[in-house]
């Protein structure tokens, strides 16, 4: 009888594994080759997953994406739209190590050069950041809270690239971009927007 | 007698020869390899400037900020401060080909894994585009063209962020926030900011 894998707990093991290594060693360190020591699996069961040190960056973003989706989704909102403002820009900046690693996976995973698969990972993960923003800036603009004469078009896409910029700087140049830094920018963008 | 070099030279020669392959093949076809072939230069010699692909990148980023530096200088400004603040900014946008060419370069290179070299070069970049935005602000203050409490350090990083940004957007996604919408997003954000 063959043997009967089940591919989506594999696949939670490796992501598993794949996490650990990262947050414990950096993402540099993340190779085909240690993400089967850590996870105790042989390089011939992995290669159904990833052959390539590219498909393993494609694999984490993917579940970088899918973490910070669980993580927006069981989010509890007040009924204070600006405070449900800024607790879900927050919740998409690195303001710890936790999302810090995740932010590094997703600027390396966006640097990297374009394999055709991963462009397709690449614009799904853009545009459902995107419409976070856009979901975000409708909302605030139905309770009413926008500033006369904002257009809800551009400051979605305006607070879409300031925060993806906030990310890369901090990534960059954490000491000086700390994430008390980045909210005080949040805040200050909010105040810009807001009556 | 030994062969004298001229490094700078060389050097010219080499940032010429991985310019047009990352404008004719894309940064991907840019290897230690084709340098060497379109140069006329052989592996040997190629040593003394890069050994790696990550030294490449590096070389390559230090030409695309040595290029944006003489770009930069040597414009022409009017005295119609907000022209010139458009100006500035689009001109650290990729706007054209080219200037897309020296983005993914940039992107690349931030994204890369760190090497301990590599990252100095990361922060001088980074610490040179903020030096610029800084330096526009306070030029837009100086003018007394700023709406009354605007913060000019957060603002300062708030423009920086939001370049980078949308660098990052356009290069992720160019069919949709092209070139036109880039430099619509500009003119927003200055609106909110002069009177």
């Amino acid at each position: 009888m063959p043997k009967i894998v089940n591919h989506d707990e594999r696949r939670r093991l490796l992501a598993e594994a794949a996490w650990r290594i990262i947050r414990r060693e950096g993402l540099e360190a993340v190779s085909v080759r240690n993400v089967a020591k850590e996870s105790g699996m042989s390089l011939g069961s992995l290669r159904h997953y990833f052959v390539t040190q590219d498909e393993l960056l494609a694999f984490s973003m993917r579940l970088v994406s899918e973490r910070a989706g669980e993580r927006i989704r069981s989010m509890t909102f007040s009924d204070a739209p600006r405070c449900n403002a800024e607790l879900l820009i927050g919740e998409l900046l690195p303001l710890d190590e936790e999302r810090r690693a995740e932010a590094e996976v997703w600027l390396a995973f966006v640097g990297g050069s374009v394999a055709a698969s991963a462009r397709e990972l690449k614009l799904k993960v853009h545009n459902e950041l995107y419409e976070c923003f856009r979901g975000l800036v409708h909302y605030l603009s139905e309770h009413n809270l926008l500033k006369k004469g904002v257009d809800l078009e551009l400051e979605s896409k305006r607070l879409h690239a300031m925060v993806d910029g906030l990310v890369v700087h901090h990534i960059l140049h954490p000491e000086e971009l700390t994430p008390e830094e980045m909210m005080r920018l949040v805040t200050y963008h909010l105040d810009t927007l807001l009556v």
